[in-house]
């Protein structure tokens, strides 16, 4: 079965996903009339399903909008132990390995996989479990903050597939993981 | 007087500019069969001078090819004493806070500086002193090295001019620092 992990994240220069205190402003300070995706909604026709950290879980519940996913989310946490009764059907709570879940995930069908925030991706990078980077690197550099990387235990190549500037700014590199064959 | 002081580092995607113990191999990896410089010549058209530190002048130095640069080279160093006799009509050991090295050379004449080497590109950073930004993106995830950046004070807004892809695979965005005016 061809399943595929892919990271979709936006970053500052110096690689920061979020401000020290999780500050997420500076990702929005790029004017963007014409509300492009910038490959957002390409990536949500490409999954199955979501699997995230209870940090991005709960940010994405701060927001207090309506639950943005329509496609079933994973949330990856030892320390939550309950998910609001209206989201009962959209997410999961799951824990383990990486590994151990995702083939359970993988059984239960959903092969193409979104790995969404900090922890989660660098643990999958860890483990070499990313397929696909989608870095989006705004203007700025932050100075400090959460970081996108971690140290690895060994190096990643990785393929450039493709480039793309949005509102003249913004630049979105995809690569794919290069493994030895 | 405009000055202006421009950073050209190769990075990998987690932004180190050298392996761990100084190992820069992974930079030449990708083929480059047409030899383009991606952006060095233009780069030495533009500049008057190049400012580096000594662990960059050693660098330099142990590759025992022909000294590479037309310009004047400063380096910016407390403990190196002397440089090599051969070098000394272009070679200037330099010493001091960024702010009285930078009037010094631009005393001499030159405005437009090539700001090399990781230590003082992030001393530089920390004070606000770098104008552009032009980083060579490798298709690795090296893991662990030396670091391209490191915290900062405060956060700096740069404004995006180009990014060009060198033989499918390096990406190269050049920044220009955007300041409040």
């Amino acid at each position: 079965m061809k399943t595929k992990n892919i990271v979709f994240l936006g970053k500052s220069i110096d690689n920061y996903i979020a401000g020290k205190n999780g500050e997420l402003d500076w990702l929005d300070t790029i004017p963007n009339p014409d509300q492009l995706s910038m490959g957002y909604h390409e990536l949500m026709k490409e999954i199955d399903a979501i699997i995230m950290g209870s940090t991005s879980f709960k940010t994405v519940l701060s927001f207090d909008i309506e639950w943005p996913y329509n496609k079933p989310v994973f949330v990856l946490s030892r320390s939550l132990k309950t998910i609001p009764k209206n989201l009962e059907d959209q997410v999961t709570l799951i824990q383990g390995d990486e590994k151990s879940i995702l083939e359970r995930i993988h059984n239960k069908g959903f092969k193409n996989l979104y790995i969404d925030g900090g922890n989660v991706v660098q643990n999958f990078l860890k483990q070499d479990l990313i397929d696909e980077l989608r870095l989006t690197t705004i203007p700025i550099v932050l100075g400090d903050g959460i970081p996108l990387f971690d140290v690895l235990p060994r190096s990643l190549k990785f393929e450039h597939v493709k480039t793309e500037v949005f509102c003249n700014q913004i630049v979105q590199s995809t690569y794919l993981r290069k493994r030895q064959t």
